[in-house]
């Protein structure tokens, strides 16, 4: 699929996720961390601190409200850049610098991505396409973070 | 003049300024510091650590060259962005969330752009429409980051 049409598949599906400062704005990013604490218990061990939480624990959290808002401008930053790709994939790199010290397992890279379209499928009904610009996008992206990754390890 | 016309004109003036990991990209973004510890040195003050630095010692600093990509990266996400102006001012937030422990002027929020304007400056011949395309994207974002940190020191 060409790069132009990923961004706008992409970008059309997170209309139900906005970036702002309203309520209702904050309240749909954190509905994200919710999402991983309901579905995804299995996760929580990569929060430090909040291993324990309940989705409850993540509604009322002002690190969590702070996390989606960081999270989810993320993920509306990742198409807007894929049509450059320099720029994107600098993005990744620089991703993986600020999730360094929370020493991820590798797998999580390319794992997010079903996981966020799964969240985004509660949100909306999403056709197949639009998953697959996400799959596309996001392998790539993935793809940077562990070459990035690798090469790193190689030089310390 | 039209967000559209801002985007197009502020990255076709970064190409001088290529995001990658070759030996001339990193290079290409670490000239940026070293023109701001040649041309302004009053600006030391704001590396903690390095503000004794000569040029040289930026051109020989790993600690640098990670901030010349982070930041050059940062200057081409901006007109990507400015075309959405939900997700670039959720941008211009994030930035003065990550600049928070700087504990940074005010006034240097606004007083960067003329200075990056003129760093494009030393790499290529710059036409006023440019010059000012930067200075209505740079504005837009300073002004943001003003805000919200207004607002956030409100509620503390």
């Amino acid at each position: 699929m060409n790069r132009q049409h990923v961004a706008k598949l992409c970008s059309e599906s997170l209309k139900v996720i906005p970036i702002g400062t309203s309520a209702e704005c904050i309240a749909a990013t954190l509905d994200f961390y919710i999402f991983i604490f309901t579905e995804h218990p299995e996760l929580r061990i990569h929060f430090k601190g909040a291993e324990t939480f309940t989705p409850e624990d993540v509604a009322n959290s002002e690190r969590f409200r702070k996390a989606g808002q960081r999270g989810m401008l993320g993920l509306h930053i990742l198409p807007t850049l894929y049509t450059d790709p320099d720029v994107f994939l600098g993005y990744a790199r620089e991703t993986t610098n600020r999730h360094r010290s929370y020493k991820m397992g590798n797998h999580l890279w390319h794992g997010f991505f079903p996981i966020f379209i799964d969240f985004l499928e509660t949100k909306q009904k999403l056709d197949n396409e639009t998953k697959d610009a996400w799959l596309q996008l996001g392998n790539e992206f993935a793809d940077e973070c562990l070459t990035y990754l690798a090469s790193n390890d190689r030089e310390q």
